[in-house]
Formats: structure tokens, sequence, C-alpha cells
């Protein structure tokens, strides 16, 4: 069973304290589908302009990735460039050229709409619906979102995410939404807006599950270099969405096992660290099964009481 | 067995978005030492001046605590006044008034010194080893220390923890100490310095052990309300110390057992998250062995996968 992914397909020009790579292959849906793909078929929906690369489409295409929902149109494609601190913590975006991602308005291709997973990107909360709209056969359904879209477009956002079964967003948003600073509290708040299950990322802290009045707490893995931290939220977002669809999850008809929503917890976390290893998605060329069942296992090793 | 335990008794006036608290009993040692009361026997080591309240010794005495090396001067106790800022991540410091504490000299009574364990909180290097060579039967000694020592006083900071069993500081020391950003980096290099166990800890986020080659990430508990956070640190110390010395450990004749330590480091959590429910040690008056041990298992519930 696939997993419809829908986001921004980008070329990044970024600088970290470990170098500088110009115009690499980046967008959330880039990020979340080469991570999914380790545990299922991902299918996406982007749109690019004429200047993306074979080798680029070949790189999404050798891992399995469906390109059929991928536009191509006319212009140049979705361009981020920034900087990023000594720290890696903070960084400075130095240039966002929307391009043909401006006029981006996903159509499913008729091959999609029966998928039983959809993970929606970060992107305009009215594309999200109406992307939802166009999919008829949805078991589990849930998606990303950003200041931005909180702050300006909260209504549209409130629409879009009573649909959804999970929402993934980092704390700082989370006390956006739910104008809550503690975390429990803001979850508590954020639950009642639709997503029964919330996942809340911490950075290079790890993340919270918030889960049938129950909560998961995994700390970072503890990475000897963070290479570049570019799409490591995304990566999360794919790996644990791609490993629940890869476990067949049916929330509608069943209640979910909270301890494979915490495994899917895991594998989002390892997937987020391997994206840290290399500059943009360069880690997911060779990376093999093994080795991220072999991370697994750390994460075991690195928690256990 | 007992454990020494030799730091600051203090007032503090404190702050926090939960209100306001005049002259509350504070100081490093006394955080240690409560939280500890719990697991063994604590023995103080410290000064105060002769506004002392007996309440203030009452509590301590009433968790067991002996106070034979509670020295008392004629003058003021060390008084400190602070504010949080609304998350709490953050206090300014409005007054620092050293009073007795300023020509603290510990001297360990005759009954301190053959004691097997040996907890220094954050005094000036010079006098953590005054109060090391004191004692003559040591099994298992370490301490914490703060970024004015590591950056004023290295040298003497060196000499002090090269006889440490164990350090327990937060990341921002460690960063400092070694000269290292990555946490991981960070700790082989302190490991070198001396203490083969390294305890970072993050606050909020938790703590990280570093011991015999293999390191243990613990998230920090997520309280649905932090009252105030002052002393938690030193709690997080008391539990640590307290839980090993109440089951014996004794690293100088063998290997300590790394499921030992982890449990360590979780009891230092629980001690940490209950201290900031209440203004300053409150928490401690009432709190039950029982209570800690659920919260104990909490941490194995919300982090078990």
């Amino acid at each position: 069973m696939s997993l419809v992914v829908v986001g921004s397909v980008a070329y990044d020009s970024l600088e970290t304290p470990h170098g500088k790579v110009d115009r690499i292959l980046g967008g959330s849906c880039t990020y979340i589908a080469l991570a999914a793909s380790f545990f299922t078929r991902a299918k996406i929906v982007a749109v690019v302009g004429d200047d993306f690369a074979p080798a680029d489409a070949a790189l999404l295409s050798g891992r399995g990735i469906d390109l059929e929902g991928l536009e191509r149109v006319p212009g140049k494609t979705f361009f981020w460039s920034g900087v990023y601190s000594a720290d890696m913590n903070d960084r400075t975006t130095l240039v966002t050229d929307l391009n043909v991602f401006a006029n981006f308005d996903p159509k499913l291709p008729e091959s999609y709409r029966s998928e039983p997973y959809l993970l929606l990107g970060n992107i305009q909360p009215a594309l999200q619906r109406s992307v939802r709209a166009q999919m008829n056969g949805l078991r589990f359904i849930g998606g990303d979102t950003m200041n931005y879209w909180i702050r300006d477009y909260r209504d549209e956002l409130l629409s879009a995410i009573r649909q959804w079964d999970f929402l993934l967003i980092n704390d700082s948003e989370a006390r956006m939404l739910s104008g809550v600073h503690n975390l429990r509290r803001a979850a508590e708040k954020i639950i009642t807006m639709g997503p029964r299950t919330l996942v809340i990322k911490r950075g290079e802290y790890g993340a919270i599950l918030f889960h049938d009045h129950q909560h998961f707490i995994v700390p970072g893995f503890l990475l000897e270099d963070i290479f570049d931290p570019t799409g490591a939220g995304d990566c999360f977002a794919g790996g644990f969405m791609g490993y629940l669809a890869q476990q067949g999850v049916h929330p509608h008809t069943e209640q979910i096992d909270h301890q494979l929503v915490r495994r899917a917890v895991i594998y989002g976390s390892v997937m987020g660290s391997f994206c840290c290893e290399r500059f943009g998605p360069d880690r997911f060329r060779d990376l093999s099964r093994d080795e991220i069942d072999a991370r697994y296992r750390e994460f075991k090793a690195f928690t256990d009481f």
C-alpha cells in the first residue's frame, strides 16, 4: 500500500560550518518521500520547472518513488538559499524564489486517488484540503505546517487539520497554535482541534508523541557530526508515516497499538538523524535498511534502563 | 553509609510567573542534601549566619540530615534574589550578597572524615580540593561546577576534577570546559580530564550520561506546571548520588554496573522534576518515597518502546 506525499521539490544552496553546496536537491516533498521510501512506496505530488535535472528525478525514481504526480511546467524550480549559524541551531534565509511553486495547484493522478495513506508537507492549508478532497479511500492522513500558516491563515489551517489523524509540528509551532507555553497543556488543546495523534518535534532534543491520553518522549540521536540539518524534520515525518504505512495501520476501524506508534516515532527519529549526516539528501543515496534497523537498536540501547 | 555534601546554604528571594517568595531556604547544599535524604543519610558542610532560622534547620534535620558540619558564624547568611523569564528558561539575578559565605573555609567534623561518598556542590575549586583532602576513606566522589570557575579558575578546577569519579555539569558548561560544541565529542574530551562518569544536564530536555564508552540519554519529565526551577540541577545531583550511595557503589575495586548508573540518572531526574513543582525546596516537605518510585515508573512508561 502506497503513501501519497505532497509538498515542495526545490533546489537549495546552503552553507553550514562543514561547507557550502550549490543547487542541491531539496524541498519537503523530496525529503519526506526519500525517507518514506525505505519503508513503503511513496507517490509524490509536486511541481518543478524545466531546469529540473534528470539526475535528480533519477535519484527519486531509483528509490521506487512514483513521479507521475510530479508536474513539470515552464519556468524555474523553487529555489531557497540559506546559511546556518556556527552551532546550526539557527539559519538565515538569503533567497526564497518560489518560481513555479507560486502557482502550485496540486492535481492528483487517477492512480493516486484511492491510496490509503496521505502525508501533507508544509504548504498552504487550502491546498492541503484540496489534496485531501481528491482522495477517496483514505485510512490515515496527517501533515506538517509552519508558523506562517498558523499566524496568518489560522482559520484555513484549523479547517485542514480538523480532518487529519495526525499532526507533526515543532515545539514553537505547537505553542503558537495552542497559545499555551507548557507543551503538555499545549498538546491537550491541539488534540481537541482534530488530530488524535500529535508529534511535537524538538530538533536535536528529539520528539514527543501524544496519543490516546498517553505521551512518549524520545531524545534526539547524539550525532558526532551534524553536517547539515536541512530536511531533518521532513525526514522524521517520512520515516514516521512510511513505517506506519508499511505496517498497514487502519485507525478508523480499530485502535492503533501504542507500541506501533512509538516505534514509528523512533523510525522517524532514525531517518531525521541520517539526514543530518551529509549535505542535502545525500545520505539517502547509499543508506540501507540494515543501517536503519541498526540505528533503531542504538535508540533502544541508549534509552534503556 | 552516609554522603557528605558541601555547598551553599542560602536564602533566596525569587519571582516566577507563578508568584513571588521572599527569603525562602535555598543554596546548592540544601537542595542536594534534601534530594539525597530520600535515599541515604546526608551530612552537610556549609556556613550560615546568625539569621539562620530554627525552622529551616528543623526542615533539614527532620529529613535526617546531619548538621554537625553546618557552621554558624556572626553575620548574615548568603542571600540571592532573582526573577525568571516568562518561559522560565532564563533568570536575571537582582542581588547576590555572599555575606558569611565569602569566608567559607569548609572544615569537616571528625565524624564525617571516613564516610565513603562525597558530593561537592558548586563552590571554588580550591575549596572542593581542600574538602577532598580532609577525607580518608572515599569510595566515590564527584561534583558540580559553573561557568565562572571554568573560565577564571581553569587550572584549579582541572586539578580538582582530576580526582573525581564523576562530574555533573550542564550542556553550556560542558562546551566551555572542553572547548568543543558537539556534546558527544565534548564528553570524550572531558572524560580524559579525570571523571570516568560524566552527566550533562540539559534542563527541561533531560540529561545525558557518559560512562565507560557508552552513553544514555533520558528526556526531561514533562511537568504540567513548572512552578520554580530553582535548585532542580542540585536535586538531580542529590538524587543521582543519593541513589548510588544507597546502593553502595564501590568503583575503585570493581566496575560499576551500567544499569545501576542509568537508574541513578533516572532518580536524579525524578528529584529534579519534583523540585520544580513548588517554590524553593517546599515539595520536599511532604514528598514520599512511594511518590518517587511512582515517578520512576512513569519515566519507564513514557520512554519505553
